[in-house]
């Protein structure tokens, strides 16, 4: 299978070099040339938002580093979750009195790695938070909610923390609030045909031609369910159903919904799903308001969607619609 | 192969349904359902700019409807351009006396339906100018500008005439700048896989295993070469070459680079893809500023990208920058 790469050594690298050639007012490379930072750092009485991911699901998250969000990001290899050392040095480096709170999607090397860094600075004295992310109810059952995975409404978590920490919120303050964030999101996804890894050059997993997987992870994880391909409605209906079963959501109060895409899902399958997710809330009065919609956390051209809910009080969703001036976060509205 | 629709009958509304309830703030349907419109039309003085094109390329160029940019979209079908009679709806409902633009993206059927809808028009009374975009250099050779197809660099035209539009610019003054702005764009694209057609639910064309094909169009029209896949700096070289050997650059002075995916290709790789754009141009003194870089024009799922330049002047630079409202045009900075 084709990919456009110069190889597979650099093509980290050579992302990464194509990202702040692109965005210099916005972005630069860190000391440690697997650390994206802001180009601008911000004073230091502000607290840092850090993650550290593998890389291969761009955007997510050095498209979604600068101001009102993220203030860095380390790279990893592809699917592969950074060292401890490599998120130590970006630890390091951005280190501030006022602290950091290390982002950390629940996959197991992300938080064996995150957890290890946040130990090591905690020893040289930096403050340093760390906050797990997890949203994707096909990945364990209701009241083990911690052992969930983070999935794509982990983006919540990102984008209102940055608008609190760019208000000045304080590093016990932020991640209160993104442990509530975290805790009204819920996510699940549904796949459709595999993406290309590009380390192998071979599809990530194979799925029948008739059938969607359901709760499929962003690693190609395998889902929990098997359905045969049906009307869009029919599909949503069920997701729809799944999460409001996990998290029941009350009428009248407010959902945000962000329908990403995995990578080779069509803007004009994905609007449609968004319509049919907002005619499911309008039916039982709950309000869409603000959403997202978009290939923002990708497994390469895989093809499918993940629906995620925030049920998001009023601050939240003040956060959610602040400005924010990042290379790739949608304007939300 | 699998889309997520509930039939093909009703897929262009059912997209239509969820856009508009996505960005209700923004775009609405017009009296006509297949005409999305801006929510809040602007006051009568500014002239409007409305273009019909066939659907499954989104988010060109609905999404790129609001303020600063497009007055109006008429969605044709999937892949088929709307019909005289539609875009003429289009062209009465938006209509001002301060007239209405035109965008017509040169391919067969939006040329042949846009200029009957412009003279039925005119023969209404409404001040209607059409304005032909072309821009890949593929399709036509030099000194036969004319006979080119619009590609993705048609957006560099919507963004500046919309900045200009929105500033109070009249009619004739708009049209000659579109032109300018078309005559100062090349684009040149190069497929990797197809895509597939939700109306037959096939691949639109085939190609081998290791093969790239160079100048293939938005529908699936053949490329005018084959290369082998080879490194991606190579594949770029190439592809910046023709460019350049079309339309000459002059070193300092800006060009601004679109770097457009064609739906299934990856963040990282388009990315990757800039690095070396941007490479290319600084190793001849070429000023490369205020790039987009993103999966704005799309043939479904299509794996390939398109290189496109803009030899911008100082005003067209500032007008691309201009802020706008739309539900998905990148922020340019």
């Amino acid at each position: 299978m084709k990919k456009l790469l110069n190889g597979r050594d650099s093509m980290v690298e050579d992302m990464i070099a194509g990202f702040v050639a692109a965005y210099p007012g916005q972005v630069a490379r860190g000391r440690h040339p697997r650390l994206v930072r802001r180009a601008v750092p911000k004073a230091d009485g502000k607290v840092r938002l850090l993650i550290g991911n593998g890389s291969g699901h761009e955007p997510i998250a050095m498209g979604f580093v600068g101001e009102g969000m993220l203030d860095g990001n380390v790279v990893g290899d592809v699917f592969a979750a950074p060292s401890s050392d490599l998120i130590l040095e970006g630890l390091r480096e951005l280190a501030t009195p006022a602290g950091t709170v290390l982002l950390i999607s629940r996959h197991e090397g992300d938080v064996i790695n995150g957890m290890e860094a946040a130990m090591l600075a905690a020893e040289e004295g930096l403050a340093v938070r760390p906050l797990w992310m997890y949203d994707d109810i096909s990945s364990a059952p209701r009241g083990e909610e911690q052992d969930r995975r983070g999935e794509a409404g982990t983006l919540f978590v990102y984008k209102i923390l940055g608008a609190a920490a760019e208000a000045g919120r304080g590093l016990d303050a932020l991640v209160a609030l993104g442990e509530a964030v975290r805790d009204a999101t819920r996510t699940l996804g549904a796949a459709l045909s595999p993406g290309i890894s590009p380390l192998t050059g071979r599809a990530m997993f194979g799925l029948p031609e008739d059938e969607v997987f359901i709760g499929m992870g962003v690693h190609g994880e395998p889902g929990v369910a098997r359905r045969k391909v049906e009307p869009l409605r029919d599909l949503v209906a069920f997701m729809m159903d799944a999460l409001a079963e996990d998290r029941p959501l009350v009428p009248g109060a407010p959902v945000v919904p962000l329908v990403n895409g995995a990578g080779g899902t069509t803007m004009m399958e994905l609007l449609s799903v968004y319509g049919e997710v907002a005619a499911w809330l309008a039916a039982r009065g709950i309000p869409a308001v603000s959403p997202a919609i978009g290939s923002l956390s990708t497994t390469q051209e895989m093809g499918g969607f993940s629906i995620s809910l925030l049920a998001a009080d009023a601050e939240m969703l003040r956060l959610w619609r602040a400005p924010q001036a990042t290379p790739q976060f949608p304007v939300i509205r």
